[in-house]
């Protein structure tokens, strides 16, 4: 099982990311994109990735952003599977935005 | 443009939807599947439909559980484009639980 | 109904497109990605604005790879239909490439 | 690395696939959904688990139908592997259908 890590040393690793409202174990960052589509295509990339890891994302999707949120519940907090998940999603964005 | 309804008109022509908590004039339902593939096959399914209509969703995942929120901004309400995408979406549901 | 169009006219309109062999009536393209997640994010963002164009792609994927082919069917040939869906994807590759 | 099945054997184990023509060494199904929504929710749900297996299909999709051509490269011909994809593959479609 991966091993809980400090919110800041996680966030250390990640661009753009920063701690959840209100909730210091798990970190959060807002995606925008052209439209609907290409905020689909990042989601659909993303679940392939998601699912590869078995640890899927919370996220929230209207048109073209995407709210996403991690954390690992069975470590009670961010763990280096976070770290892997967003800087996925961080690569899928960078391509399409 | 759609014009607005009255959301208990608009929860008389879909099942299972209720008034989004503090928000009149929005209809909401959570779907729950066998897991997250199946879930995002729901979603996917729902995309095309959305962006067909362009009429999109807000909508939150975590695993196998998708919460839909529909309302028509244009509007400043609930309209007959909401009906349509609930109808649609809970046709997909029904088919993958 | 879109009108069919000379398949050289066609081409001149869109960028890397050939007509498919064979075949004078269509047009194809092989679009390639860093991976398998990538190809899949082009074929969803594609799949909603083929849903939404009401027009759809004869599409192969393996891994990394999509081979698109397009005509219209009710026009016995290729039309403006087809030039609008190949800007479409051409765009979604832009992207993700 | 999975090892090499006899087809034969292979086709025992999932309900519907055959031989692929003029290639003894791997296997097909063509699938039918009721519309181009369907299908490709049955092709999101199918790559999230190509992805996670690292096990991709070759598949082509037109509309509502889709052809799924399923062998393993490394192993030079059909493997456990391809049973494991088939069956999930026939699981979501089952579903859908």
């Amino acid at each position: 099982m991966a091993d809980k890590m400090k919110v800041e040393d996680v966030l250390a690793k990640v661009d753009g990311w920063k701690a959840a409202d209100g909730d210091t174990d798990a970190i959060t960052k807002t995606f925008k994109f052209d439209d609907f589509a290409t905020a689909f295509a990042f989601m659909s990339a993303s679940a392939t990735q998601a699912e590869k890891a078995d640890h899927h994302p919370e996220w929230f999707n209207v048109y073209n952003t995407v709210e996403v949120t991690l954390t690992t519940h069975d470590a009670g907090g961010v763990t280096q599977k976070d770290i892997d998940l967003a800087s996925k999603m961080d690569g899928f964005a960078a391509k399409l935005s």
